[in-house]
């Protein structure tokens, strides 16, 4: 059975820079699924009209085709309960909720004015026509305009961090001894910041740089080799 | 065997007003385990002397004694295993972590501006006196100009909340279909609000609030009383 995943991609195929399309990627690993990641730019709209979706991640997992990160990560749980599970039970599916949530709603607002740029940039021409018209019009500025104190977003950026840094003070992960999806959600932002901008976005001594450290520490090769391009 | 809960009051013994007090007491009603409920004030240090602990709630279960809630919870959870799950599974267990330092770093801190000087208004004279020293310390400045602006810290409140709001479109609880120890970490919040103010909190379309309801809904009678009593 072949199984690929679109995932977004900049001027350089490999660089591989959706947080939510990692969701998936560090998902299919943790369930030891292989699988093909085929990079998508954002104005190749037709090749993503079989799945019905406009956005990636959309996985084709043999005849089914499922897109948006969380309803993946369901449907992996549900197709294959004989893996490691990505929940950890009941409570832990619904209490991620909370943690995308979060990620989503939070975190990702005070990361974004970071990245801007540097997404910008590494992107096909023709992709940056589409990126800057649509995110200006969700700022309501230019794109330059969305980030004028780097320190300060910075600055935010780590307090943003703080329920997660508590966490890791009593366990290594958010999922306890060993990560979960709740994990490869909020990994997600950290690989997207990675995969485009040199920004050193964590103080060294940071809780989160040592969870993130071993959150990359276990990425398959293929993801590696991703990181490590970008 | 007697299992007894010691729990903040004000100077009417019927205020019990500490959100982590409120934690356990749904706790014990979510696991069906009968208990008293014993009034203690900030000052009265001695009569928690046995337990090691300075701070409630302390729970006393038979010969058991444990103080925190968070530690609380997890002791009942193991020492009642047959009874209905606070945490449903270990990665429930997991994640609720993060549910509990978000509720203590992010949302109490943007809450408690709004309830100083009623808690205040609330305790005896002598406990007046050690909440107005200790809080005025961690604040560094006098109770009355914690929160120069009502309006805006109810708006900061309510901003807060959006993670809280955004789980709760996709299903009626934090814990899924029914409540968990997750729901009320972030509850305790609410009774603690209920039990020493009049303010309104939430907007009366605000899922959240409808959340709230749901939780009230469950209370056991002693509970309720203690809220209506309010």
């Amino acid at each position: 059975m072949t199984r690929t995943l679109y995932e977004l991609a900049g001027a350089d195929a490999n660089r591989r820079f959706s947080p939510f399309c990692w969701r998936i990627r560090l998902a299919l690993e943790h369930k030891d699924l292989p699988f093909e990641g085929r990079p998508w730019r954002f104005t190749e709209t037709g090749a993503l009209a079989f799945s019905g979706s406009r956005t990636v991640p959309v996985l084709v997992d043999g005849e089914r085709t499922i897109a948006d990160s969380g309803r993946i990560a369901a449907y992996l749980e549900e197709a294959y309960p004989d893996r490691p599970s990505l929940f950890g039970g009941p409570g832990g599916q619904a209490l991620t909720r909370f943690v995308e949530a979060w990620t989503d709603g939070v975190l990702h607002p005070a990361l974004v004015p970071l990245l801007l740029a540097d997404i910008h940039d590494h992107l096909r021409p023709e992709d940056q026509d589409y990126f800057r018209q649509s995110r200006e019009a969700r700022f309501g500025k230019p794109l330059e305009a969305v980030c004028p104190d780097r320190e300060a977003q910075l600055a935010t950026f780590r307090r943003t961090l703080s329920p997660l840094r508590h966490t890791l003070k009593s366990q290594p992960f958010l999922g306890g001894e060993a990560p979960l999806y709740a994990d490869y959600a909020v990994a997600g932002a950290f690989l997207w910041a990675r995969t485009v901008s040199g920004t050193v976005l964590l103080e060294a001594d940071d809780p989160v740089a040592a969870w993130r450290d071993r959150i990359l520490a276990r990425l398959g090769a293929d993801s590696r080799a991703l990181t490590d391009a970008a």
